[in-house]
């Protein structure tokens, strides 16, 4: 994709921020496959650098991210986009991956949305 | 520091954020050192992988980043700090490094702040 500086292993970071909240979501990897189908359907999609694989966010869960803009930094080496969250980002059950805060260790400060063991465990579990 | 995965290289990517706005200024990298400095001092700094030292953010420009909040993600590998950001983040002058949107090819859709040549024309070109 046009003028992207993909890293050694063909990847950029991609930092998610809800539309509407502005809160930092999640920060994921794309390669150029899963950019353009993001681009192409206008729903996420990343690539597992755990599973390396393709992933479509929100695949298991039904948590998907509908896309509103995609931006690029200066260096072209990084992605913003803001997307309409449904339900909440983080596999845990937190609205945002960053429920912890720094305050002389780390301390919940997120707000949990679901259960994730109800979520995930018919796929997972059974 | 305890509990963050620094990645292979001894370094984790910072997501930063205005702490009013709320806009997704930069994305940068911390090794150890930067991160215990920028907790010590209430200033982000950070490690250039281009230049690999140690970079106060704003010791050329003055645009320094008081720092108001430190998160880490589910993962322990990505940190998000919420700043009071002096004038603006990105060195072409403009509010946010983002300061490009995707609208079939790329567009500038940011603000402008300040003129870089005036900035830092003292300390690159003379």
């Amino acid at each position: 994709m046009e003028g992207i500086k993909w890293d050694e292993k063909g990847l950029v970071p991609v930092v998610v921020q809800d539309e509407k909240t502005k809160d930092v979501l999640m920060v994921a990897y794309m390669n150029n496959e899963s950019f353009e189908l993001t681009l192409k359907t206008g729903k996420a999609h990343y690539f597992s650098r755990s599973r390396q694989k393709l992933w479509l966010k929100g695949e298991s869960s039904g948590h998907t991210q509908e896309v509103k803009s995609v931006r690029i930094d200066c260096d072209n080496d990084t992605i913003l986009i803001t997307v309409d969250q449904k339900v909440a980002a983080c596999h845990t059950g937190y609205w945002s991956c960053f429920y912890r805060i720094w305050e002389n260790g780390w301390n919940i400060s997120g707000t949990k949305v679901f259960d994730e063991e109800k979520v995930y465990s018919d796929k997972d579990n059974k």
